[in-house]
């Protein structure tokens, strides 16, 4: 029984949206409102635990806007569906985004209410784009911020990503991997990821292998021979009888013997990682790592490490993948200009910034100090964070670097960040953002016209 | 510049796999272990917040085993990665899952250590399909299980999926949307899912169109002009004077005044929902109705049911989409059985049942009382569970229901809970779930074996 799979695809990614948008579209459509909208996304406040967030997913953003098309299938879906005119939907199929973007680039840290991204573009096409690139953004943001926070405890000891299995979906664990990787992590199980991407990945070896064969040193005997550099997993039934097999076979075979690791994947890791390091000093081992895995978070390697546990690097599954701490932001992709005016809304505690913006970062090649937000055309003091990424719906040239720019940059930027705000605690006063005198004024007089 | 997307599809999906998947199966091929292996998947502890889980995604299981290959390029860039031998390729190249599955049907509510499903098969078959079976059900179940409390909360009041935008990716949004349906929510924004899964669809209209237009009287108006039925959303400027110019918009229709309900998407909504219905009433739109969103999970209405806020149904979007509570569950798929023979582990707190397993609900018709885990081979008071849904590589027929079948379950099996499980609070004291004595027994002989 062939079952259609229900992915996304090229061939029906623009209907990856919400029907609203497909709504407003036929009513912008209809009164001719296809002037220039521009949408600005941004994360209106942080999570109690983070500092920063880690901008990412404008790769995904910027390929979407490139391709999205609407296939004849797509179509004739929303014929079926009802509500949309035979001369709407005609339009929908010469459906292009032709419209600029400015952004951050992927890996930059980001603060409550700077804009990751403005898009500037006739109203429909800025529109219908609303859910997918709020979904990319967002997950790849979510996932980057919290690794950045993992790779930080970690304190310069290899972190690897074993989330596939528990992450949301499989979209969520090629992306992931993509926004782990810029945020510092080594490597990932991930080996689509590897292929999409050109990520590393990494693997050890799971219990199930040790429980099929009838014992453990058997096992090990067998991959070892296989794969003479691997890594042994040593907590299948009992964790330090599982260290002294791995050094029997050392024993057995002498020059033979390449292991790089054992891996910890449960109990007392901090004390098992001591009493495995003395065993394996004792016999001679120091130059077989610890490699520790098992409900791994920032907070619990922050505490291994806090406490000298002698772990050489860190498998992070799903802490790390769901972003269990903060899986949300409050993200939003707002309307902030329409036909040359500001717009904002004034609806309770979801405050709009009107007009096209810059984020000015002050600070000396060492640090930063602070952000101003401010209008596009102004130029304040220290760097600014956005730039132009896609003219005319076309993307511009070195607007997604490769891979190790990304992460070199998000390497660079998180390092020039104030100590606190750096830290896993929540910082005591959060990083400096201000808006310009010149964007406040215009805040005022733009919401004096709505009448606010 | 067009870039690759780097999505799952047919061609790839045999990779989205962990690496070692594929080590290990390398060794079992070099070392002719392809006897019939058991693997068990369940989740070990449910999240403080959660009374059941309601076990989803079995679906796309069994579409992904009836058609998991591995494609040309797929084993290229195998090759490419090295660690792989030619011959090892090769018998990828004619990969089949040609094993026997046997599961809960999607929509039953299901306790820790209960097997969702259970797979035999080959054990390098078995072994390979770990990572996505785990992904898809621990996706799915993580949402149904959230979206059946998000439900549970409205009593009877619709609840519609506004989660796309900041779902973790496409494809967690897409399976979502499915999951919530099993789980009872009446329909998603998310169009693709729409078209994919047949969900019934549904939107109202965003701020920005309100912006986009010069003042909200004339938004409504143009909106209700193409739309007579839709929704107006009042709370952009000013939530009362966005009701008051919707009542001002009937007077001006009178009987061309076809909306069906305001939205409130912000603010104190229960305030404002009293003074919007009492403003409607009193205009006589007794029959237009409130619709509320904006930052709501099952407790915030919860609360707003409980305080009799007159809103007619909810739109719910991150709170859900993420399942912000528990975003992820100690789900585990394990080797419980090879070559005839029960198989465990000991690792500290991350217990094993060895053997093919069936879970016995017992009770009348009327409500579950408890459950017993037992071997497949006993036959025990109350309903088996588990039913085979794929033999031999195929999928049986009825093994996935049509959606109406799956939902109807879902709110039946739910509905037979005992009132502490089907509450909001953590339960005084769990649902009952014990293992049976045959299985004790059995579970006790295998450890000896073992050396527990």
């Amino acid at each position: 029984m062939p079952v259609e799979k229900p992915w996304a695809s090229d061939d029906n990614i623009a209907l990856f949206t919400d029907l609203y948008e497909l709504t407003m579209l036929q009513a912008y459509w209809r009164e001719g409102m296809t002037d220039e909208a521009v949408f600005s996304l941004f994360v209106r406040r942080l999570p109690e635990t983070r500092n920063f967030l880690l901008a990412c997913g404008l790769a995904d953003v910027l390929a979407y806007l490139d391709g999205v098309r609407f296939s004849d299938a797509s179509l004739r879906y929303l014929a079926a569906l009802g509500g949309f005119e035979a001369k709407f939907l005609a339009w929908l199929a010469d459906f292009r985004f032709t419209g600029d973007v400015w952004a951050v680039p992927e890996g930059t840290p980001v603060f409550a209410n700077e804009p990751i991204l403005e898009i500037a573009a006739p109203l429909p096409e800025a529109q219908l784009v609303e859910t997918f690139v709020m979904n990319q953004i967002h997950l790849a943001t979510v996932l980057a911020s919290k690794a950045a926070r993992v790779v930080a405890a970690a304190q310069g000891r290899p972190v690897v990503d074993f989330g596939p299995r528990r992450m949301h979906g499989t979209d969520a664990a090629i992306k992931g991997a993509r926004a782990f990787h810029i945020a510092g992590v080594a490597a990932t199980s991930n080996v689509l990821a590897g292929r999409l991407l050109g990520l590393p990945v990494t693997g050890t070896m799971a219990h199930s292998y040790i429980q099929a064969h009838d014992d453990e040193a058997q096992a090990f005997r067998a991959f070892a021979a296989l794969y003479p550099e691997t890594v042994l997993l040593v907590d299948t039934y009992d964790t330090l009888a599982g260290v002294d097999r791995a050094i029997a076979l050392a024993r057995e075979l002498g020059d033979g013997f390449k292991i790089r690791a054992l891996r910890l994947d449960s109990g007392d890791l901090a004390g098992l990682a001591v009493e495995t390091r003395r065993r394996l000093d004792s016999a001679g081992l120091q130059r077989v790592e610890i490699f520790a895995s098992g409900g791994l978070d920032e907070n619990a390697i922050a505490a291994l490490v806090a406490k000298g546990a002698p772990i050489d690097g860190f498998g992070v599954g799903t802490g790390m993948g769901v972003a269990e701490d903060a899986p949300g932001l409050d993200i939003a992709y707002k309307l902030c200009a329409y036909a040359g005016k500001g717009r904002l809304k004034l609806s309770h505690g979801k405050p709009i910034l009107p007009g096209r913006k810059q984020v000015f970062r002050a600070g000396t090649d060492n640090g930063a100090t602070g952000d101003v937000i401010a209008r596009a055309e102004e130029n304040l003091p220290g760097r600014a964070l956005l730039a132009p990424v896609m003219r005319k719906g076309k993307t511009c040239p070195g607007a997604v670097p490769d891979l190790p720019e990304s992460r070199a940059r998000a390497a660079r930027e998180i390092a020039a960040l104030p100590d606190a705000a750096r830290g896993l605690e929540p910082a005591a006063s959060p990083y400096p953002v201000a808006v310009s005198p010149t964007l406040a004024e215009y805040r005022r007089a733009v919401a004096k016209s709505v009448g606010g």
